[in-house]
């Protein structure tokens, strides 16, 4: 047995509390690794020396180089000692917090088992359950729809023209609120908008003011008058919260620039000298955008002044959650705070977290619910786009990502196949819409939520930014061709209220060319195979026999 | 090369921050694995797509199956991007947060790369200084010597014989306080304190009244007396903070013993069902012990109530900080408003956790500083005390130690060879003064603090509790052999105000029967040879080269 590659880690995505006496241990062995079998003996932590329960664990999945085993532990107290005994070639060895041993001495068990001591349910990373069947549809608010009772001077191109890095196009909240049933119809139940507070620029994140929505998206009374129609029609809101930086005209970092370290604002911003340098290269910015000075989120007052915007929106407009922008750049404490803040408004408002990379350490049920899934975008674009993996390779690879976090995190990311911040995937596929619906019917059946950002349905096409951020097309939903392609996208979404590809299992496997997930509840299992990269198929089995 | 071995993650002991600027790298291969040269390649974020830097890794150290390499990145910006080239047998990969690439695309980078995306200084691990080089002197205070200024009619043991669980032989503060120039020969200079308030027992691990010291112990004034007096000769103290559970005694227990659910306080324990049963076995308790009933640490009554005594103790007796009864059974979310709590009222106040088992998820920099290193004590009896292991595979367990946590952490635990929780390490080695002085010089150069339990200097003798908890035997320490070994005690506690003994990098090796702990700063080496468990020297070398 491959010693080295075998790993457990109590209080871990190996280990984790689904509740005060639910717990779910995971384990992983060398790829291949022939096991006879594998069991968890446990006990409460003061019982463990004298008398232990058995329970096997059942294989669960493998990746790259592992194989992985999981059981579900149903205690009678939050208070868990355990090791496990493994049956490998006829041998039985014993795997503790020191490795494996020929012989376990219980009467030490104190010093070397795996110990969950205690699960307080605080503690608990709480599942935010309507995250795990959400279909979100993502608008970038400028160029979805435009309502016509407003100032529209600050318009300079034509709906229809491609975008430039300055285009307004006139879109605005009343146009989604126009066009909800359209979104509604897509069998969508949660809103994703990118920024809509106070903003010269056309994406808005560069805010001047948190606490009122842009005019050019119909102000704070546009917002009020969506929240209420999508809540009508049983659709979430979330709103980008842009933590991570401010608008360079914003009255914090002027006052800065006017009286530098005699400012008030001095220490909301990072800044190398007593004062801000001519060439305005001097303080941390967003990226290299001196337009965007970047916020000192671990100083208190920024930590407070952003914790009372982001319950502001929830308390008054009764928004339902928020997606945080450059979430990784700002502190985990704040985060920590503003979680806390947040839910004590609204129980289960949503975290959402924009982390390109692993964010284990974001995802610990302390600060994020989950994160805009650009690991399986990644796997999206290498298989359907770049054909660096086969389906046994995406397989593995799926099951890698699905291994980093713990089941109830996974249940809540945010699984996207674009984004305003990427190429359009059916452009990276060469508008190939059998390859699109496949990837997208992925999406739809991984834990977590999907998202389909908007125009994705009418076969919208665009390269990275700008480009990715194209008018909606109105007058080519009407064409029956892309009628029949929207509906195909409605009917994958709709599969989401499926009870199976809520919170079921998910098991991720591979033969010859076809892919398949698996999602398993008490009531159902649905199956999505997708062959050669085109062809997809959809059953429904009995109820998984355990 | 074996790829399912390699291993590195951001945000976690593989990659952490010294400060906004300084980040140390680890990564691991499997133990033995033939590298000509790991580099990491790295950049800031933004710009790591067009242009790298390059630093080359050293190797650090080996345990049972891994080979570790670490450097030190000083950077220029705290967004930092990077990937490690390895070249082996010729060959160059490049080692991303997908694996192993034999190319790798840097224009990809966005999606693939390592990143510390951004270091904010307040989740930046904070040294705790006085931690390094703390020389402990743990008191069990019943027990160490007794002031004759109040009523004594509690005791009920007669100083010298042996201890029940329910001796008092009458040990108080004023006693410590009237030792404290002998406390101070031995070089100590941190005193721990099992605890001091209000509570029947001796041990006092049920506490009533927490905002009294107990009258056996000398009541408030003794405290502020002891404290004063340790202050005046460089010594901090530390008390026991028991907030896990509380004695049956006190008035909330009381109070929902007589009104159950009607009790304001019944959300200040776990009971199940409405009222206290007749057997009291309905309700959460320190393991099997109804008189000590845990407290509900989720709820946030319970964390405001336990966060304003351990202020309180910190702000009018200028206490240094807390040994966390228990800690690994309390919530993470409370130990993290503690810690904010206690820190902002002494900012190096020192919070050390009694955790028995890995405690990754306690020591992220965001809860304790360290803890007691149980673990080490287990090396320390494995080899020392059961032979389970020879000095090359000491070397190797304790490399796997030091490679659980950041060297930030590393260098706040608190290393004991034993405690009123275990046999007397003395006892334990078969009254081998050698072998008890050899373990006790691996305690002084273990990264972190050292610890002598009060007559661990005296050679006192004692099995497990209350065995491990007699009398300090004053007589014995008059006799010339127990001041020869007090005097080497106190000579070994010494080294640890050298240099190198505070925060410098340690090295642990063996060859033959010798174990090898090598201790560098920019000032000095130190080495520790420990051979055949009966003898040990102390090399001081030139400065180290790098």
């Amino acid at each position: 047995m491959n010693n080295a590659v075998i790993y457990h880690r109590a209080e871990s995505n190996y280990c984790f509390a689904l509740d005060t006496k639910t717990v779910v241990l995971r384990i992983r062995f060398a790829k291949g690794e022939c096991i006879d079998s594998v069991s968890v003996l446990y006990n409460t932590k003061y019982e463990f020396s004298t008398k232990q329960y058995r329970q096997q664990l059942s294989f669960l999945c493998t990746d790259e180089f592992f194989d992985y085993y999981s059981t579900v532990l149903h205690l009678q107290d939050s208070r868990l000692a355990y090791i496990f005994e493994i049956c490998h070639q006829g041998t039985t060895e014993y795997f503790c917090e020191y490795g494996i041993v020929p012989r376990y001495n219980f009467s030490l068990s104190y010093l070397d088992s795996f110990q969950y001591a205690f699960i307080n349910s605080n503690d608990v990373t709480q599942n935010i359950s309507w995250l795990n069947n959400a279909v979100f549809y993502q608008v970038f608010v400028d160029r979805f729809y435009k309502a016509s009772n407003k100032d529209e001077s600050y318009i300079n191109a034509k709906w229809g023209e491609l975008p430039t890095p300055k285009s307004f196009y006139g879109g605005d909240l009343d146009g989604i609120c126009q066009k909800l049933d359209y979104i509604k119809s897509l069998n969508v139940n949660a809103l994703y908008l990118t920024p809509v507070f106070c903003s010269i620029s056309n994406h808005k994140y560069d805010i001047y003011d948190y606490y009122n929505v842009d005019a050019m998206f119909g102000g704070n009374d546009a917002l009020r008058r969506l929240v209420e129609e999508c809540h009508k029609r049983g659709i979430k809101v979330v709103l980008d919260a842009v933590f991570n930086h401010i608008s360079e005209r914003s009255e914090q970092f002027q006052d800065v620039l006017r009286n530098g370290d005699k400012s008030k604002y001095y220490n909301w911003f990072l800044v190398d000298g007593a004062t801000i340098n001519a060439e305005r290269t001097n303080y941390c910015q967003f990226a290299s955008c001196n337009y965007m000075p970047k916020l000192n989120t671990a100083n208190p007052e920024v930590q407070q002044y952003l914790i009372d915007i982001a319950t502001y929106w929830i308390k008054n407009y009764d928004i339902d959650g928020w997606r945080l922008d450059v979430s990784d750049e700002v502190s985990h404490d704040f985060w920590r705070a503003m979680r806390r803040a947040v839910r004590a408004v609204k129980k289960d408002a949503a975290l959402i977290g924009e982390n390109w990379h692993n964010s284990e350490s974001y995802l610990r049920g302390d600060q994020f619910d989950g994160i805009m899934n650009y690991a399986f975008t990644k796997q999206m674009t290498d298989y359907f786009v770049y054909n660096h993996c086969d389906e046994q390779q995406l397989a593995q690879r799926l099951n890698g990502l699905l291994m980093r976090y713990t089941d109830t995190t996974n249940n809540m990311m945010f699984n996207l196949l674009d984004c305003h911040d990427t190429d359009r995937f059916y452009s990276l596929v060469g508008c190939d819409k059998e390859k699109f619906l496949c990837a997208f019917a992925l999406s739809v059946f991984m834990a977590g939520s999907c998202n389909i950002y908007y125009g994705d349905e009418i076969m919208t096409e665009g390269g990275y930014d700008p480009d990715s951020r194209r008018t909606f097309d109105w007058d080519k939903l009407q064409q029956p061709s892309t009628k029949q392609f929207v509906q195909r996208v409605a009917q994958l979404a709709q599969l989401k209220q499926q009870p199976a590809l809520q919170n079921g299992s998910i098991r991720i496997s591979a033969t010859n060319n076809t892919l398949y997930v698996q999602r398993s509840c008490a009531e159902q299992t649905l199956v999505l195979a997708v062959s050669n990269k085109q062809h997809f198929t959809i059953h429904k089995q009995p109820p998984h026999k355990k």
